[in-house]
Protein backbone atom coordinates (compact mmCIF):
# COMPACT_ATOMS: atom_id res chain seq x y z
CA UNK A 1 0.00 0.00 0.00
CA UNK A 2 1.80 3.41 -1.21
CA UNK A 3 1.63 6.09 1.00
CA UNK A 4 1.95 9.47 -0.86
CA UNK A 5 3.62 12.70 0.29
CA UNK A 6 3.13 15.63 -1.76
CA UNK A 7 2.52 19.61 -2.18
CA UNK A 8 0.68 21.17 -4.58
CA UNK A 9 0.53 24.59 -5.38
CA UNK A 10 -1.33 27.08 -8.03
CA UNK A 11 0.58 28.27 -10.91
CA UNK A 12 2.10 32.00 -11.48
CA UNK A 13 3.32 31.85 -14.93
CA UNK A 14 3.87 28.91 -17.26
CA UNK A 15 7.56 27.36 -17.40
CA UNK A 16 8.83 27.97 -20.70
CA UNK A 17 9.79 24.40 -20.59
CA UNK A 18 6.33 23.51 -21.11
CA UNK A 19 6.93 24.54 -24.76
CA UNK A 20 8.91 21.25 -25.39
CA UNK A 21 6.95 18.84 -23.65
CA UNK A 22 4.25 16.70 -24.76
CA UNK A 23 1.27 16.06 -22.38
CA UNK A 24 -0.79 12.94 -21.53
CA UNK A 25 -4.27 13.21 -21.61
CA UNK A 26 -6.34 12.30 -18.54
CA UNK A 27 -9.50 11.97 -17.85
CA UNK A 28 -11.11 10.85 -14.64
CA UNK A 29 -13.62 10.54 -12.47
CA UNK A 30 -15.16 9.47 -9.22
CA UNK A 31 -17.68 6.38 -8.48
CA UNK A 32 -17.43 7.12 -4.62
CA UNK A 33 -16.15 10.29 -2.49
CA UNK A 34 -17.59 9.60 1.10
CA UNK A 35 -16.42 11.27 4.53
CA UNK A 36 -13.07 10.27 5.86
CA UNK A 37 -10.88 11.47 2.27
CA UNK A 38 -12.49 7.80 1.14
CA UNK A 39 -12.68 7.96 -2.99
CA UNK A 40 -12.76 5.34 -5.46
CA UNK A 41 -11.59 7.20 -8.75
CA UNK A 42 -10.78 6.12 -12.24
CA UNK A 43 -8.74 7.33 -14.72
CA UNK A 44 -8.20 7.13 -18.23
CA UNK A 45 -4.82 8.21 -19.22
CA UNK A 46 -3.63 8.00 -23.01
CA UNK A 47 -4.25 4.32 -23.79
CA UNK A 48 -4.61 2.98 -20.44
CA UNK A 49 -7.22 2.63 -17.64
CA UNK A 50 -6.43 2.88 -14.00
CA UNK A 51 -8.91 2.45 -11.11
CA UNK A 52 -7.40 3.87 -7.67
CA UNK A 53 -9.09 3.69 -4.13
CA UNK A 54 -7.76 6.74 -1.60
CA UNK A 55 -8.17 6.80 2.30
CA UNK A 56 -7.38 9.60 4.64
CA UNK A 57 -6.39 13.05 3.86
CA UNK A 58 -3.29 15.72 3.90
CA UNK A 59 0.24 15.57 3.58
CA UNK A 60 0.04 11.37 3.88
CA UNK A 61 -2.63 9.02 2.80
CA UNK A 62 -2.69 5.86 1.26
CA UNK A 63 -3.65 5.01 -2.56
CA UNK A 64 -4.22 1.20 -3.80
CA UNK A 65 -4.20 1.37 -7.80
CA UNK A 66 -4.95 -1.07 -10.40
CA UNK A 67 -4.89 -1.50 -14.02
CA UNK A 68 -8.49 -1.90 -15.45
CA UNK A 69 -8.95 -2.90 -19.39
CA UNK A 70 -11.06 -1.03 -21.41
CA UNK A 71 -14.35 -2.93 -20.59
CA UNK A 72 -13.74 -2.56 -17.74
CA UNK A 73 -13.34 1.04 -17.51
CA UNK A 74 -16.28 1.62 -19.47
CA UNK A 75 -18.18 -0.52 -17.69
CA UNK A 76 -17.94 1.98 -14.74
CA UNK A 77 -17.46 5.25 -16.30
CA UNK A 78 -21.06 5.74 -16.72
CA UNK A 79 -21.26 5.91 -12.69
CA UNK A 80 -19.01 8.96 -12.61
CA UNK A 81 -21.85 11.04 -14.23
CA UNK A 82 -21.47 14.95 -12.37
CA UNK A 83 -18.11 13.70 -10.97
CA UNK A 84 -15.56 14.33 -13.77
CA UNK A 85 -12.53 16.11 -14.69
CA UNK A 86 -10.29 16.16 -17.84
CA UNK A 87 -7.12 17.81 -18.67
CA UNK A 88 -3.31 17.23 -20.02
CA UNK A 89 -0.53 16.55 -17.45
CA UNK A 90 2.92 17.45 -18.34
CA UNK A 91 6.13 16.28 -16.42
CA UNK A 92 8.20 18.75 -15.55
CA UNK A 93 11.78 18.55 -14.05
CA UNK A 94 12.31 20.92 -10.83
CA UNK A 95 15.71 20.87 -9.29
CA UNK A 96 15.94 16.75 -8.68
CA UNK A 97 11.95 16.04 -8.25
CA UNK A 98 9.55 15.53 -11.14
CA UNK A 99 6.55 17.98 -10.79
CA UNK A 100 3.29 17.06 -12.80
CA UNK A 101 1.58 19.92 -14.51
CA UNK A 102 -2.04 19.81 -14.82
CA UNK A 103 -3.46 22.11 -17.59
CA UNK A 104 -7.42 21.60 -16.90
CA UNK A 105 -9.93 21.22 -20.14
CA UNK A 106 -13.53 21.93 -19.82
CA UNK A 107 -15.63 23.59 -17.42
CA UNK A 108 -11.96 24.10 -15.77
CA UNK A 109 -10.57 25.53 -18.77
CA UNK A 110 -7.52 28.05 -17.29
CA UNK A 111 -6.60 26.08 -14.45
CA UNK A 112 -3.62 25.10 -13.90
CA UNK A 113 -2.28 23.11 -11.08
CA UNK A 114 0.97 21.40 -10.18
CA UNK A 115 2.19 18.72 -7.77
CA UNK A 116 5.28 17.39 -6.46
CA UNK A 117 5.44 14.00 -4.80
CA UNK A 118 8.17 13.05 -2.29
CA UNK A 119 10.43 10.37 -1.04
CA UNK A 120 9.82 11.41 2.74
CA UNK A 121 8.29 14.15 4.61
CA UNK A 122 11.83 15.48 5.45
CA UNK A 123 12.31 16.28 1.60
CA UNK A 124 8.62 17.49 1.28
CA UNK A 125 9.54 20.56 3.97
CA UNK A 126 12.87 20.76 2.30
CA UNK A 127 11.75 21.51 -1.05
CA UNK A 128 11.79 25.18 -2.41
CA UNK A 129 9.35 25.90 -5.10
CA UNK A 130 10.84 27.55 -8.65
CA UNK A 131 9.33 30.69 -9.52
CA UNK A 132 7.19 29.66 -11.63
CA UNK A 133 5.40 28.21 -8.61
CA UNK A 134 1.97 29.80 -7.08
CA UNK A 135 0.59 30.03 -3.50
CA UNK A 136 0.45 26.19 -2.06
CA UNK A 137 -2.96 24.69 -1.75
CA UNK A 138 -1.84 21.32 -0.25
CA UNK A 139 -4.15 21.67 2.47
CA UNK A 140 -6.78 23.71 0.48
CA UNK A 141 -9.66 20.94 0.11
CA UNK A 142 -11.10 22.92 -2.67
CA UNK A 143 -8.10 22.19 -4.69
CA UNK A 144 -8.69 18.36 -4.54
CA UNK A 145 -9.77 17.11 -7.99
CA UNK A 146 -12.87 15.56 -6.64
CA UNK A 147 -14.00 19.03 -5.55
CA UNK A 148 -12.97 20.30 -8.76
CA UNK A 149 -15.04 17.71 -10.34
CA UNK A 150 -18.06 18.54 -8.44
CA UNK A 151 -17.75 22.02 -7.60
CA UNK A 152 -15.60 23.64 -10.34
CA UNK A 153 -12.98 26.42 -9.95
CA UNK A 154 -12.80 28.01 -6.53
CA UNK A 155 -13.93 31.75 -6.59
CA UNK A 156 -12.60 33.33 -3.84
CA UNK B 1 -27.09 0.24 -12.42
CA UNK B 2 -28.82 -2.95 -10.57
CA UNK B 3 -31.29 -2.04 -7.64
CA UNK B 4 -31.36 -5.18 -5.38
CA UNK B 5 -34.46 -6.10 -3.36
CA UNK B 6 -34.02 -8.87 -1.21
CA UNK B 7 -34.72 -10.21 2.42
CA UNK B 8 -32.56 -12.11 4.63
CA UNK B 9 -33.25 -14.68 7.49
CA UNK B 10 -32.00 -16.84 9.86
CA UNK B 11 -31.83 -20.48 9.35
CA UNK B 12 -34.44 -22.62 11.63
CA UNK B 13 -33.19 -26.00 10.10
CA UNK B 14 -31.51 -27.02 6.90
CA UNK B 15 -33.94 -27.82 4.13
CA UNK B 16 -33.89 -31.74 2.79
CA UNK B 17 -32.75 -30.69 -0.53
CA UNK B 18 -29.67 -29.61 0.53
CA UNK B 19 -28.08 -32.87 0.86
CA UNK B 20 -28.63 -33.31 -3.36
CA UNK B 21 -27.16 -29.65 -3.79
CA UNK B 22 -23.45 -28.68 -4.84
CA UNK B 23 -22.31 -25.63 -2.88
CA UNK B 24 -19.99 -22.82 -4.85
CA UNK B 25 -16.74 -21.64 -2.77
CA UNK B 26 -16.90 -18.50 -1.48
CA UNK B 27 -14.24 -15.37 -0.31
CA UNK B 28 -14.78 -12.33 0.34
CA UNK B 29 -13.37 -9.27 1.62
CA UNK B 30 -13.96 -5.38 2.40
CA UNK B 31 -11.27 -2.62 1.44
CA UNK B 32 -13.80 0.18 1.84
CA UNK B 33 -16.72 -0.14 4.37
CA UNK B 34 -17.51 3.46 5.15
CA UNK B 35 -20.56 6.18 6.53
CA UNK B 36 -23.88 5.70 4.42
CA UNK B 37 -23.45 1.73 3.25
CA UNK B 38 -20.83 3.37 1.13
CA UNK B 39 -19.01 -0.28 0.21
CA UNK B 40 -16.42 -1.92 -1.86
CA UNK B 41 -15.79 -5.54 -1.54
CA UNK B 42 -14.17 -7.66 -3.94
CA UNK B 43 -15.11 -11.73 -4.15
CA UNK B 44 -13.97 -15.04 -5.61
CA UNK B 45 -16.34 -17.64 -6.08
CA UNK B 46 -14.99 -20.82 -7.15
CA UNK B 47 -12.47 -19.99 -10.31
CA UNK B 48 -14.04 -16.30 -10.78
CA UNK B 49 -13.61 -12.91 -9.07
CA UNK B 50 -15.81 -9.71 -8.83
CA UNK B 51 -15.47 -5.96 -7.19
CA UNK B 52 -18.94 -4.81 -5.86
CA UNK B 53 -19.01 -1.39 -5.08
CA UNK B 54 -22.33 -0.42 -2.88
CA UNK B 55 -24.19 2.05 -1.73
CA UNK B 56 -27.35 2.90 0.32
CA UNK B 57 -28.88 0.64 2.67
CA UNK B 58 -31.85 -1.50 3.44
CA UNK B 59 -34.55 -3.30 1.10
CA UNK B 60 -33.43 -1.24 -1.71
CA UNK B 61 -29.71 -0.10 -2.66
CA UNK B 62 -27.13 0.34 -5.24
CA UNK B 63 -24.70 -2.20 -6.72
CA UNK B 64 -22.18 -1.52 -9.43
CA UNK B 65 -20.31 -5.14 -10.01
CA UNK B 66 -17.45 -5.91 -12.28
CA UNK B 67 -15.24 -8.78 -13.08
CA UNK B 68 -11.63 -9.05 -11.91
CA UNK B 69 -8.98 -10.62 -13.36
CA UNK B 70 -6.93 -13.36 -11.03
CA UNK B 71 -3.91 -10.42 -10.87
CA UNK B 72 -6.30 -7.86 -10.19
CA UNK B 73 -7.69 -9.65 -7.20
CA UNK B 74 -4.65 -10.68 -5.67
CA UNK B 75 -3.07 -7.28 -5.53
CA UNK B 76 -6.10 -6.07 -3.97
CA UNK B 77 -6.76 -8.45 -1.37
CA UNK B 78 -3.94 -7.62 0.83
CA UNK B 79 -5.98 -5.00 1.79
CA UNK B 80 -8.95 -6.78 3.00
CA UNK B 81 -7.11 -8.41 5.97
CA UNK B 82 -9.07 -8.25 8.74
CA UNK B 83 -12.04 -7.53 7.02
CA UNK B 84 -13.35 -11.24 5.62
CA UNK B 85 -15.57 -14.06 4.92
CA UNK B 86 -15.57 -17.67 3.48
CA UNK B 87 -18.60 -19.42 3.21
CA UNK B 88 -20.27 -22.02 0.99
CA UNK B 89 -23.06 -20.80 -1.27
CA UNK B 90 -26.35 -23.06 -1.93
CA UNK B 91 -28.66 -22.18 -4.44
CA UNK B 92 -32.53 -23.25 -3.28
CA UNK B 93 -35.49 -23.19 -5.24
CA UNK B 94 -37.92 -22.37 -3.02
CA UNK B 95 -41.74 -21.56 -4.45
CA UNK B 96 -41.19 -19.36 -7.07
CA UNK B 97 -37.88 -17.94 -6.10
CA UNK B 98 -34.30 -18.55 -5.85
CA UNK B 99 -32.45 -18.28 -2.26
CA UNK B 100 -29.25 -18.54 -1.93
CA UNK B 101 -28.18 -20.35 1.77
CA UNK B 102 -25.03 -19.70 3.37
CA UNK B 103 -23.09 -21.65 5.15
CA UNK B 104 -20.02 -19.93 6.93
CA UNK B 105 -16.70 -21.16 7.52
CA UNK B 106 -13.48 -20.25 9.43
CA UNK B 107 -14.65 -18.29 12.72
CA UNK B 108 -18.35 -17.69 11.48
CA UNK B 109 -18.49 -22.10 11.52
CA UNK B 110 -22.13 -22.64 12.76
CA UNK B 111 -23.96 -19.70 10.82
CA UNK B 112 -26.35 -20.00 8.23
CA UNK B 113 -28.36 -17.31 6.69
CA UNK B 114 -30.45 -17.18 3.81
CA UNK B 115 -31.63 -14.33 1.64
CA UNK B 116 -34.16 -14.04 -1.66
CA UNK B 117 -34.24 -11.38 -3.97
CA UNK B 118 -37.14 -10.22 -5.54
CA UNK B 119 -38.22 -8.26 -9.14
CA UNK B 120 -40.31 -5.97 -7.14
CA UNK B 121 -40.77 -3.91 -3.96
CA UNK B 122 -43.96 -5.61 -4.39
CA UNK B 123 -43.54 -9.26 -5.01
CA UNK B 124 -41.00 -9.19 -1.84
CA UNK B 125 -43.57 -8.14 0.62
CA UNK B 126 -45.76 -11.16 -0.90
CA UNK B 127 -43.17 -13.37 -0.32
CA UNK B 128 -44.33 -16.43 2.22
CA UNK B 129 -40.99 -17.91 4.24
CA UNK B 130 -41.18 -22.20 4.12
CA UNK B 131 -41.23 -23.02 7.22
CA UNK B 132 -37.41 -24.32 7.29
CA UNK B 133 -36.64 -20.16 7.18
CA UNK B 134 -35.95 -18.46 10.56
CA UNK B 135 -36.03 -15.14 12.10
CA UNK B 136 -35.89 -12.53 9.55
CA UNK B 137 -33.36 -9.93 9.88
CA UNK B 138 -33.49 -8.06 6.83
CA UNK B 139 -32.75 -5.23 8.73
CA UNK B 140 -30.46 -6.40 11.20
CA UNK B 141 -27.00 -4.96 10.46
CA UNK B 142 -25.31 -7.27 12.66
CA UNK B 143 -26.16 -9.82 10.26
CA UNK B 144 -24.69 -7.89 6.81
CA UNK B 145 -21.73 -9.83 5.64
CA UNK B 146 -19.65 -6.74 6.02
CA UNK B 147 -20.39 -6.71 10.30
CA UNK B 148 -20.03 -10.35 10.02
CA UNK B 149 -16.50 -9.79 8.66
CA UNK B 150 -15.19 -7.37 11.67
CA UNK B 151 -17.41 -8.40 14.57
CA UNK B 152 -18.10 -12.39 13.71
CA UNK B 153 -21.36 -13.86 14.70
CA UNK B 154 -24.10 -11.82 16.99
CA UNK B 155 -24.00 -12.70 20.55
CA UNK B 156 -27.83 -11.96 21.30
Amino acid sequence: MGLEIERKFLVDHLPAALAELTGSAIRQGYIIVAEGGVELRIRQKQARFFQTIKAGEGLSRTEIEIELSQGQFQQLWPHTEGRRVSKTRYTVPVGDHTAELDAFAGELTGLFLVEVEFPSESASRHFSPPDWFGAEVTEDRRYKNKQLAVYGIPTT
